[in-house]
């Protein structure tokens, strides 16, 4: 109150039954990358106000013990960002070796995250950690085995995202499934909340998530290319100079890691010399997979992102830097605030 | 004025530069679907305040000129309604003859839309004829040639739309090319205007496409079910039963209909039990078709939608009617006002 004159201060906020239940500052949350959302970047963005789901991945023990209790270090005398920190996990990995989901749930994660797969076999124990079950779905007929297992959470995952999703002809894309699913939830479970994912990378994907009928965003490749991820400096660097257009998504980096994932799945990732030298002939790979496998494995050890795969979506088109996690979830609210302001 | 009191009247609009540029009451565009977007079609979406653009599809000239010159009958008594009215071709179709592209000028169409081929070898003939350039892409490296070509408007097809577009592997999503391509106009070419075409079937997904940056909408499948659409009756019926998981993208239709389409391209139509036999073996299906095509076209002539295509892109799950088209656009800008509005 300046010389008596009133200063009407405009707070925007863009407050949502996700950031409501999850209490968080954001309707955001870091989707939880295997290998590169590590405690680092979880911890980061639960301090920014995003819910922080470190990327347990495959189910190793020892990297989701270290990098959980690194993110949990890294909160320890901030209590409310700590609560905004979770774990997610691959569903049909579990299936094999649960035991870093088991170790996670005594740490009382906020909520755990599960995707491709079954989610029912985990619901119970979920529950009774207290942890609220997020699970990520990648077509509609998938949503009624989630709310089964008692999701409070789903994430409609759009074939445009990075790393696993469902292939071309089982996926769908975020425009189309995101109003689907909130349509769907409406009749049959109107409490579950809803996620877009796979796209959004600022503030124009926000705020057209939300007027698609989401109550927030999961957000992979803008965070993963930040100070915090894990990723690989080159990978991020070669990110930042790729258009939307170079990316592809298909078995040939799952095939060269020797990962067998079940149909439909497949990979996202930048489309690399290596990528277009073996896409034309999949099937080819599989039966004789050494010699591309020597050359990946020969990229990866060198660092050379022309053979090694960087992991990430559609919306790299949309990333031309590397900045810190905090950076990139103030972008990000304060354009879509703007945009739904206006 | 009722007793002395005012009464404020709030009428929300949604004005953007295209429906200014063209005219427009609202900020939407029919998509030229061949033989579904007639003249009753484009006329019906001109006069309720929409781009009608007649489907030229393959060029040919008896069906152009039959369904153009109705469109322009209809709305012989209404300037204002008959200034919206163009037309669409297939632009590899016009490499190999023009001549319906050519009679159509002649008709002072307000605007022609091209897709899939270069587009530049018709920009004069077009700008001669005083028609705005309207040019679909499937990628953003296409954008640069449309604005050569002196493009008004891009048209940014996203892989979720029904009918042809760029296959799986070339293919992007409307959530990330329309941001990205949105960029590229400010930063190389600020006064072309920008279109979301593939998912946008209502009112969010209209204003989810003003907020990642189109000025408006091109709409297929919701169009293609209404009551003025040239669609066979049986394949919008099951459009209507149809959830946005039963499409998909691929060569089979194109094979069992003996159109020769080049590379990026295939075609999205809902996965029939057909479709579902063939996907598999799309080589072999080239190799030898006659069988499967003999089969498909016992199905269209029976009206069998088991065997026959029904085209509609992954927002078919959004579609359970047949309304009009002047329905659909109320209906859409009425939802897409009140979103944008809270």
């Amino acid at each position: 109150m300046n010389n008596g004159r009133f200063k009407r201060i405009v707070r925007l906020t863009m407050i949502t039954k996700f950031s409501n239940q999850f209490h968080l500052i954001h309707p955001i949350a870091l989707a939880p990358m295997a290998l590169s959302s590590g405690g680092a970047l979880a911890a980061a963005c639960a301090k920014a106000g995003a819910l922080g789901l470190v990327g347990g991945g495959y189910g190793d023990l020892a990297w989701t013990h270290r990098e959980y209790t690194l993110a949990t270090q890294l909160l320890k005398n901030d209590a409310a960002s700590h609560a905004r920190l979770g774990c997610g996990f691959i569903t049909w990995k579990l299936d094999e070796n649960a035991e870093a989901l088991d170790w996670v749930l005594t740490q009382k994660p906020c909520a755990i995250m599960l995707s491709f797969g079954d989610p029912r076999p985990y619901a119970t124990s979920v529950a009774e950690s207290g942890a609220k079950l997020i699970c990520q779905v990648q077509r509609l007929e998938q949503v009624a085995q989630a709310i089964e297992a008692g999701a409070s959470v789903i994430v409609a995952q759009g074939g445009e995202a990075g790393g696993h999703g469902a292939n071309a002809l089982e996926g769908r894309s975020t425009f189309t499934m995101v109003p689907e699913i909130a349509d769907y939830l409406a009749a049959h479970s109107p409490n579950t909340l809803l996620l877009a994912a796979g796209g959004v990378a600022d503030g124009r994907g926000l705020a057209a998530a939300l007027m698609l009928g989401a109550d927030g965003v999961l957000i992979g490749s803008r965070l993963w290319a930040t100070t915090e991820s894990l990723a690989a400096q080159g990978a991020k660097t070669q990110a930042t100079q790729t258009n939307g257009d170079g990316t592809a998504r298909s078995q040939v980096f799952d095939i060269l890691r020797r990962k067998n994932w079940p149909a439909p799945y497949d990979f996202r990732a930048i489309r690399n010399d290596l990528h277009r030298a073996l896409e034309g002939n999949v099937a080819e790979l599989k039966d004789n997979p050494d010699e591309a496998r020597a050359s990946y494995d020969a990229g990866v050890k060198a660092g050379d992102f022309s053979r090694a795969h960087a992991t990430v979506g559609e919306v790299v088109g949309l990333i031309t830097d590397v900045p810190s996690a905090a950076d990139v979830i103030a972008r990000m609210t304060q354009q879509a605030q703007g945009l739904l302001a206006n």
